[in-house]
């Protein structure tokens, strides 16, 4: 009774989401790592929601239910999206903003363009535009039975930075970590989104009815040729941590539209 | 018949898609300028798809239908989202890039945070990620019988403007129209995206069974003073245009992260 105690006040508050649900093994290695930093409370879809990109849930309404999913951790499964885990945490459940906000550990990349399309980063950017210090983990092995080791340092090593040195103002972290060996792993390394894309092809079906129908599938090209990419990074065995922002203008185009197009009103 | 006729090779190839789905009449505004723009092609979403941000669908496949619904316009109905719509356009209809790809006319604002949650905004991303020029059109009245007469003629003439002049590399349009009459509009701003959010709350409801559920709502906040952001140009009467990248990554955060944080590997 007289060794000085941790309150649980003195601790910082950790939001945990991610887009595979809230039973898959990424999120379970984020909330273990996590309650060694901080009091966690985990909102996350109650199925899976990759490729939601930044969706939110207008239509329907949203469901929420606490479920006793990961030991001692206060954890909600709601029927929304990431961004709207997001939304509900912060107005019904926290009631304020958690000290950071962490998603994934996503299974598979979201690294260069993945980051427009991914449910993990969405999350992520979400809490950056609600003020709160933000990341979004991912893991490039996409097996269900992966190892999580190395994801699970980075995660740590990552987030324990974050909440001691904070972040830029509006700026969110994307990191991804290569599927190497914890012996094989450079460490972390600072970059900018490689100019990549997917070329898609949907591959044909035919129903039992003879309807055609179009699966996804695609190909994923780097065209980026720098070694200041996450993708470079990823390549040669570090984790890449890339600074996002959700001012979307591109500023260095507007003085070029409003000289060469003339477009612009007089002011009058 | 000695009268030099513009044979449709000659004319630009333009592909339309929005959020709202084909039977809105946003888009039919939309597709009845662009006739007189180009050789007009539709592939819209067979249901409303606000708020659907940058998602796409990985987990079913996808229906495509032609459907006769714009007189002379070779149109499609898709059963996936906006960004679903423009790839599948682009690998299973135009089987290369058209001139030129608009989304809309969105019935509602995506200016400043909501260029993140829209659909619309999001299709016209995909098909500048393609490498096409693209357009994002969003009208600030969202009943369903406003009248579009402004809508079109700003939709128009930028539209004009870019299949004659183009865009810089990698960037896109969001262009939104205030809602006030012709005579009342000070034609268009090219502008930043303003610094401002949604503040959520959620509404509680109890269902026949007595379960909770909640429906997402929110007040709008604008936090930017600024006179050259997209929510100053609106509140004025002009039309904003804002130039928009799809490279997210905040670069003046890059040497902050190296210098300060001291996370970065050694080079080995």
């Amino acid at each position: 009774m007289a060794k000085k105690k941790i309150t649980p006040k003195s601790k910082p508050t950790i939001l945990i989401t991610n887009d595979d649900g809230i039973t898959s093994p990424g999120i379970r290695a984020l909330v273990e790592e996590m309650t060694k930093l901080g009091n966690v409370i985990v909102v996350a879809p109650d199925s899976p929601q990759s490729g939601m990109g930044h969706a939110i849930t207008l239509d329907s309404p949203l469901r929420l239910e606490r479920v006793e999913i990961f030991e001692g951790v206060e954890s909600y499964e709601c029927s929304g999206t990431p961004v709207d885990c997001v939304k509900v945490a912060v107005d019904k459940i926290i009631k304020g903003k958690p000290d950071l906000c962490v998603s994934g550990i996503n299974h598979g990349s979201n690294s260069s363009i993945n980051v427009i399309y991914s449910g993990t980063m969405s999350a992520a950017m979400e809490a950056a535009i609600e003020g709160i210090c933000a990341i979004g983990f991912s893991y490039l092995n996409y097996l269900h039975d992966a190892d999580m080791s190395l994801p699970r340092k980075v995660a740590f090593e990552v987030s324990k930075q974050v909440l001691k040195n904070g972040l830029p103002k509006n700026v969110l972290l994307n990191v991804n970590i290569p599927d190497v060996s914890v012996s094989g792993y450079n460490g972390v390394r600072v970059c900018r989104q490689a100019v990549a894309k997917w070329e898609e092809e949907f591959a044909e079906r035919v129903d039992p009815r003879g309807r055609k129908y179009y699966w996804l599938t695609g190909k994923f090209v780097n065209y980026d040729l720098g070694d200041d990419t996450d993708e470079w990074a990823l390549t040669n065995g570090y984790a890449s941590v890339v600074p996002v922002q959700f001012d979307l203008t591109a500023h260095h185009a507007i003085p070029y539209l409003i000289n060469n197009w003339k477009l612009n009103a007089e002011n009058r």
